[in-house]
């Protein structure tokens, strides 16, 4: 797998994980709903302001997203490290906003509750089955 | 949630999360077969003593394992954070050791490249939608 395949694998998938690491240091995981947006190594997500992970990310950016599938005969799992930005400034909202986002975020795209998370990919290790390999971005 | 419901809801997964950290400080997240056994407040995994996740939770044994279910109306999810410890003792391996293993351990339960991961949860973050819940073990 290559960088340009690493993406196609991710924008196939219906949900992410990301990973944080908290305050005790101890990696923290979640499902988010897939990403908003994938433009060159950059992952968009979007979240709640007030979500613990966005005090997480605030005070260490070292983050980790992961997508997997687990097909009838083989299994692939990719985790990517890298850094992970909050962004509130309304550019980058207004950009990543859709239409049925009023749905979570009912302010619209300038609701206080609503952030972009950016994601900067660094690293990748590819799981295929028993195999894998290290990719760099 | 009380921590029964948690482990009741875990042990219907068929597909684990777990989280390290690694030596520069990222959470590095892996999809896993779905506990072995799970008993009280430990949660059983087997891997390949050689593989990158032994090296970390040696060095670091902050982890977290995360399970989810994305049903048709709900989402739910949990993320666990505890303990890993790497157990490569005989009777650990012979505890959890089944006979389909050696598909994966050719030298069957005293292969060297089998080992087994116990997990002691401590604390839990119970996601359902949009709302979560803490729970400690």
């Amino acid at each position: 797998m290559n960088k340009h395949e690493i993406l196609q694998f991710i924008s196939k998938r219906k949900t992410a994980f990301i990973g944080s690491v908290n305050e005790q240091g101890f990696p923290v995981i979640r499902a988010m709903l897939a990403p908003r947006k994938i433009e060159g190594n950059t992952i968009y997500f979007t979240t709640n302001t007030s979500s613990k992970k966005i005090k997480q990310f605030t005070e260490n950016n070292k983050a980790s997203v992961y997508f997997y599938r687990r097909g009838l005969i083989k299994y692939q799992g990719v985790c990517i490290l890298g850094e992970m930005e909050v962004c509130t400034d309304q550019p980058t909202k207004d950009m990543i906003w859709r239409k049925g986002d009023t749905m979570y975020y009912k302010l619209g795209p300038t609701d206080p509750d609503y952030c972009v998370l950016k994601f900067s990919c660094k690293t990748a290790q590819y799981y295929c089955d028993l195999k894998h390999e290290t990719i760099d971005f």
